[in-house]
């Protein structure tokens, strides 16, 4: 079995951007990751078994058969490490409105074995910026709120799955003008 | 089996007044819950098997029957949700001069199967505020410390719990002027 | 079995001072505690097993192995606990460039069973410069922001630990001119 990675970060943290320039720059050293996004592979299977067609029909499934294809889910990437490094592209917590849902629950965890969990940070501020370019504005104290709220929990929940699963957690930085150290520690952690 | 929320918040948070007056208004809706303090319940199995009288006995009985007798508590929820929709009042944690101690351990997670986990909160200061109008004064300063460290424990647990159980984490802020808002956020969990 | 409780601190928390002279009143009053350096029964049984001969070398043991016997220095304390009280003296989370490990992650504490997990906490800014002094300085406000983040992890990782194995959770601040209360809250947790 390879490596595998689960990186995570809340929207507008930047967790695309610094995981493809790390990529690339892997790729020029021949280091070659596999990515999958646990949202899809999840979606292919309710489809498969579930006849679920988009995203927001997965939580209408009963929780037992959600948790079933959650479990599979994993087994499928832990499966795709055989050939080589993956990077699980995930979520610590999703947030909804009835709450957090931990993206990596325990039966999660015990198949996918990762040997780190990433977390893409940034200021809360930053990240309501740059999620204001893109969608409409809401009184930016309250989201920047929100967004300090989330991860916190994320840190928490990342904390958890570490005692759970013995994966190391790595919180990495990424500022507005600090992409490139953001990067760097990225590949660190790859490498 | 029918739904299971837990309800938590410290003490001045506003658990109790937020739950009962969601209820009130739930009932208008022909949505009814049974309410079960896990205090309470465990109290019950306690004196049934261990001859204990009071709260304050329980934690002379032995840790592992003590643990055996959390799992039961759990079990006999878990039962009564088969009548309909439940609703579990605890703690995240349970402060103690020895520390805090879980209120949802392992053991009572694996029997409960909770399907959201609710952190009632409120600002240290209005919490320290509320418990002062009761209860003799203490430095200020050191007591909203001390709640902001509990609140935050609490999350952090809440957290945990979420990674053990796949529960949904949901935090609901009731500020001294935002008890409907806090209200109308809790029927939206229940309903 | 005898008390288990284990004991951390981020390094400059004055983990070791508030142990030391907690133990010497202790001694005076006839309660007695071994104290267990994890790291230390690890590199034995490292030694013995892997023929490891120093701590940096033991993280290049594969995963599999290393948690094997990671759980086996857990058994040998929980052994020693037979004899009388323990105190083991480690980590919430270790810090490396690769990462926060866990210390005591889920296999570790089904073993060790421990009733109490101490942090021992201090200010940022007075761990900071208790470092300085006997290392070279980088920047100040660099290094306290790492220690605040440290110092949150343990807490979020502590929590965890609690709801897996239902010990209680004892944060002790160690102010700078404030160890004698440290020592006397940690008295307050072993006798």
């Amino acid at each position: 079995m390879n490596k595998i990675v689960v990186v995570t970060g809340v929207p507008g943290s930047g967790k695309t951007t610094v995981l493809e320039k790390a990529l690339a720059q892997l790729k020029a050293q021949k280091v070659i990751y596999s990515v999958l996004n646990y949202g899809d592979v999840m979606l292919e299977l309710m489809r498969e078994r579930e006849r679920i067609r988009d995203r927001d029909d997965m939580r209408k499934v009963p929780a037992d058969r959600y948790r079933e294809i959650q479990r599979e889910a994993a087994k499928r990437i832990a499966r795709a490490s055989k050939w080589g490094p993956v990077i699980v592209d995930t979520h610590c917590l999703v947030k909804k409105p009835e709450g957090y849902y931990p993206g990596l629950p325990r039966w999660v965890l015990e198949e996918l074995r990762p040997e780190s969990i990433v977390i893409i940070e940034a200021k809360p501020e930053e990240i309501a910026g740059r999620r204001a370019r893109d969608a409409s504005r809401r009184r930016d104290k309250e989201v920047t709120r929100e967004i300090e709220e989330h991860q916190l929990m994320n840190r928490a929940t990342a904390a958890a799955y570490a005692a759970f699963s013995g994966a190391a957690v790595k919180i990495i930085k990424n500022k507005d003008k600090g992409l490139n150290e953001a990067v760097s520690e990225m590949i660190g952690i790859l490498r």
